[in-house]
């Protein structure tokens, strides 16, 4: 037996997220039915960062026991049996107790928003389209803010599993990756839950005026959910990189 | 009544091809369907590039005869009513005799080949993955032997409407559009059925190294389509300019 690292790209849109759910597609039973046939037993997989329905990922990270194998073959069978929008982009074996979720020391996620007035077809289901005039120095002091150790309780769902609401943000910047896409990175040791998209709609809400800076940033120290602004559609968000 | 030009972007993927066709899902019979509604009367359109199922585009050019109204607020209307796969970019008032078709001096057409030894997600639908290894000076004599007057039948099906066959390139290049992408793009004043798609699959052979490029030099004097190689997936394959 042996322990298996793979990075995995998939395009969320046709995936009801990543984790297993009866009846409905998702990445997790995809993958983990693939493996169980190619290995001929039950493999179950452990997952970097659990997305939620039609978000992306270009490196997810996942790991799993099973009969040892060389990584490029199980690699290349791999990729021969995933459907098209899930595509295995490495496979490494690692040390027997490597567990992909709790030996991640930080996750990277980018949203991207497309600004264009006429949305473009090719980006309907890879950004949100938000054809506003928005203040690119007001979304830079919001980003700015959201780095450091804050309580983000006022960015995710108050019906929670979550018992600890600090998180630490190691990165956060704006930066325009192509004439009509501007893009959000952030960096955390860990997310809450829809975290990044609500974050995401409360600096666009920023970034037109709508709302102060100072405001923004009131909402860092354990504000009610219902302080900050609207969830970001899923569309826009990709889970980029996981550290180790 | 007035005659308006459009420019129009489409995602191909979910399409039938451009022109009507009963029960299915074209890109004629979605715009021709909401103009009809817009105007309140059956609304006909003339297009530059009949495009084939699963063809995309960046830049189509359509023209319509119509009664009066501002382009600006037409165009708005009609985003408002397209469903998300096609967006107008740009609506224009034109001499009222303008005819998309008749009146193009050229069409240019863009192949993407995406190279990847892993086909990434996010392509599937968008370039012909071909993970093999590439001549690139070999793709480049192909398309500098391409540009000029030829007759082209061995680059389109032998079940055809065309009557003649000889058509004038204005352009052809291959170049890296990313690490993993590499474009085929060519201009002519008019391409037959398919023509570019077998020209890239036929390309690609001398590519590889599976044929030579005197062979290919050769095909371009009315040669059989027998002779030629396959044609290329419809998916890597985007309409991006209309020349007037």
């Amino acid at each position: 037996v042996a322990t298996y690292r793979l990075t995995i790209a998939y395009d969320g849109t046709d995936f009801r997220g990543w984790a297993k759910q009866p009846g409905k597609r998702t990445v997790q039973d995809e993958l983990e039915g693939v493996l169980s046939r190619l290995f001929g037993e039950p493999v179950g997989l452990i997952v970097a960062g659990r997305t939620d329905a039609g978000v992306h990922a270009s490196a997810q990270v996942a790991s799993f026991s099973a009969e040892k194998q060389p990584p490029d073959a199980l690699m290349r069978a791999l990729n021969g049996m995933t459907p098209s929008d899930i595509s295995v982009r490495t496979a490494e074996q690692v040390e027997e107790d490597f567990n992909a979720r709790w030996a991640a020391r930080s996750r990277r996620y980018r949203y991207r928003v497309e600004t264009a007035s006429v949305p473009d077809p090719f980006e309907r289901d890879r950004a949100f389209w938000f054809p506003y005039p928005l203040e690119r120095t007001a979304l830079e002091a919001c980003a700015a803010a959201v780095v450091g150790s804050h309580d983000f309780t006022a960015f995710t769902p108050t019906d929670t599993r979550h018992t600890h609401f600090r998180r630490e943000i190691l990165h956060a910047s704006w930066s325009q990756e192509s004439e009509t896409i501007l893009a959000f990175e952030v960096e955390a040791d860990a997310f809450l839950r829809s975290m990044v998209r609500a974050l995401v709609g409360t600096m666009l809400e920023v970034g037109t005026g709508r709302r102060v800076i100072n405001d923004f940033e009131s909402l860092l120290d354990g504000a009610a959910r219902a302080e900050a602004g609207d969830t970001a559609p899923a569309r826009g968000l990709y889970l980029i990189a996981v550290r180790y």
